[in-house]
């Protein structure tokens, strides 16, 4: 019986004890920058995150000057970018207020790449979901 | 009776059925840089987000460097932060220790835009409340 | 019996039921940038903050460049940090990968400063904790 009721409070309490699953990593950057060095630094995140952790969430969301990042003719990093989205759960979105604006068509865009309506709302969306947040500048 | 009813029933479901309600939208958006290409690209976020979302909860929180983006003798971007402030969901709130920090007095700010005692702490306070965090560098 | 039996449970449990106390102020700083005007920048808000709140915890998560703040052979701001290390509420925590990525031995970090297998990691476990996030650029 009191072994019972050990076993109930344990599991009760084990979301606050045990310690964060591997699984449990949901990270949002976001890219307003058409600095390559800021695009090789997400990038090199990415690689880095995900190869520790396959089950890592990780989305680029692009908006501002970011969208240089995964356009055909711009992109400095179109082969490490083909490489990310061979894992199903990184993801690059771009804001299709930020490519009207600057007159970007999404056939520009590499191959893979989504658009999301609102950038910013996209971020504000995740970080509503528990998805961790970085701004992507060096 | 029959449309009624079938009003009735979407009425009850659209919780469950309409895309996410324009209200839900918060974000705080954290200005530390005096480069005014920062300040024209939050100007132009809050103006493409506030069109397309009227209700959308948007606060700009000015520390740092910031403030000089709604000071009457350097803001570049006045009559637009004068357009903002009619829509009552907007507000641009400068943290008072850069203000001192800078010599800069209360009166020397644009029409509307208010002053909270610490920047850093305003932010922290709308990210625990579950508004989204946007860094607003280009 | 049954008493002491629920004061103890409600004792136990309190952390997670308790509102916020007014202490309750958290925040990271993601610093990646190797500009010492960023460096000073987030020196100053952690005094500005601490001097006003000494409870407050602050936490500093370097990866990418930022850890030219925290090494003894490059730190503009050596004896800032170690004032602000007498505050047990206050750490400075530098990425591993990006030590190695930049071939720094744990032994040229200025005493106090602590590494983290994952600076990314680090700031996503502190924002899901409720930790405030400011991205530290000027």
């Amino acid at each position: 019986m009191k072994k019972n009721m050990l076993i109930a409070v344990v599991l009760f309490l084990s979301p606050f004890i045990l310690p964060a699953q591997t699984t449990d990593y949901k990270v949002v950057f976001d890219l307003t920058s058409r600095d390559t060095l800021d695009h090789k630094s997400v990038i090199r995140w990415l690689n880095e995150v995900s190869r520790m952790n396959p089950e890592a969430k990780l989305e680029v969301v692009m908006y501002g000057q970011g969208f240089n990042m995964v356009t055909r003719d711009r992109s400095v990093v179109p082969d490490a970018i083909a490489t990310l989205l061979n894992n199903k759960n990184i993801s690059f979105k771009v804001c299709a207020i930020a490519l009207k604006n600057n007159n970007v068509d999404k056939s520009q865009l590499l191959p893979g790449v989504e658009t999301v309506p609102d950038g910013i709302y996209e971020i504000f969306s995740k970080q509503k979901e528990g998805w961790g947040y970085i701004k992507a500048v060096h």
